[in-house]
């Protein structure tokens, strides 16, 4: 566990940096926006990304407490804190999914050389981050059964229409839910 | 308390059913969408509400849990649980602000007489709602000095960008950061 909650710090705690980068990146885009379905599209963007920072500010605390816990019943689902830091972690998997579309929706609107590039990387480190949080609670939740429901479960198993950059290419993601698409976003 | 959890509980059943009529409106615009960037735009919204659905669906029987309890010791941060209650209730105020936002991104698309009329009618009820979920975490937090830090503070301080309706006629909100205006937005 002191392995997983190492990397579980590093992924939050680089994601910290991305959200601060993509708020950076809106600020301008929301001051001089050119309506106001504009401005709330984008500043609507920005509060959940703030939301989500918010959180880590409280998470990344967390982790590190439990990294440097010596005593192994610690790790255990009756520990209530335990509990509290696996429950979190799961919401922010969901965070980190809903950060890498945030990111795909900009990259359709910010074309231009130099954001486009930020975004195609913050996109890059985004989705393997978002993999390997899905995959490390995915077996972290097998092994403490503890009695956190997944609301997202069927998104897991059925399809990950979240496609890797370079899986898109010019490719179908045919299992997608609601006949989506994501062909034409990743290139 | 138990009046608040009686109040929480109905909040919450309300808004479980609107999400509900949202995703039913969303559901054509996906499967029918012109291209990738709206199909991914609606979809996103689409598993934002989802997710928030799927949270409620925990949530509302831990308040029907503890809406049914006799011990006043239960209604402590000494018990986890309750503190985990609190927790998710102020999660839940911030899916209710976005909720709200999400039907006013909506508004500004879906303008027939049939989808904007049900969008209005929601959009009216989620703020309302909101504005009572705020005021009275506000005062429940204030009265359980857990360890609950809310991330979106200085929001609900400095100002509330989400007018009422009918505040909002031709009326710009000058308090708001990075100077966003809701002055056309619920006409």
């Amino acid at each position: 566990m002191k392995d997983e909650l190492e990397i579980f710090n590093q992924i939050f705690s680089t994601t910290k940096e991305a959200i601060e980068k993509f708020m950076n990146m809106l600020d301008p885009v929301i001051e001089f926006a050119k309506d106001d379905h504009e401005r709330l599209y984008y500043h609507h963007i920005y509060e959940e990304e703030e939301q989500r920072l918010s959180r880590l500010d409280v998470l990344i605390p967390l982790i590190s407490k439990f990294e440097s816990m010596e005593d192994a019943q610690a790790f255990s689902p009756t520990n209530n804190e335990f509990n509290r830091l696996l429950q979190e972690l799961n919401l922010e998997k969901f965070g980190l999914h809903n950060f890498v579309e945030h990111l795909d929706l900009a990259l359709f609107q910010f074309t231009d050389e130099e954001r486009s590039t930020l975004l195609k990387k913050l996109r890059t480190d985004a989705y393997k981050d978002y993999q390997q949080v899905k995959e490390m609670l995915m077996e972290i939740n097998k092994r403490f059964d503890h009695d956190y429901v997944d609301p997202h479960a069927h998104h897991d198993k059925d399809h990950d229409h979240l496609a890797l950059p370079n899986d898109a290419q010019g490719k179908k993601v045919s299992s997608m839910k609601k006949g989506f698409s994501v062909g034409s976003l990743k290139t």
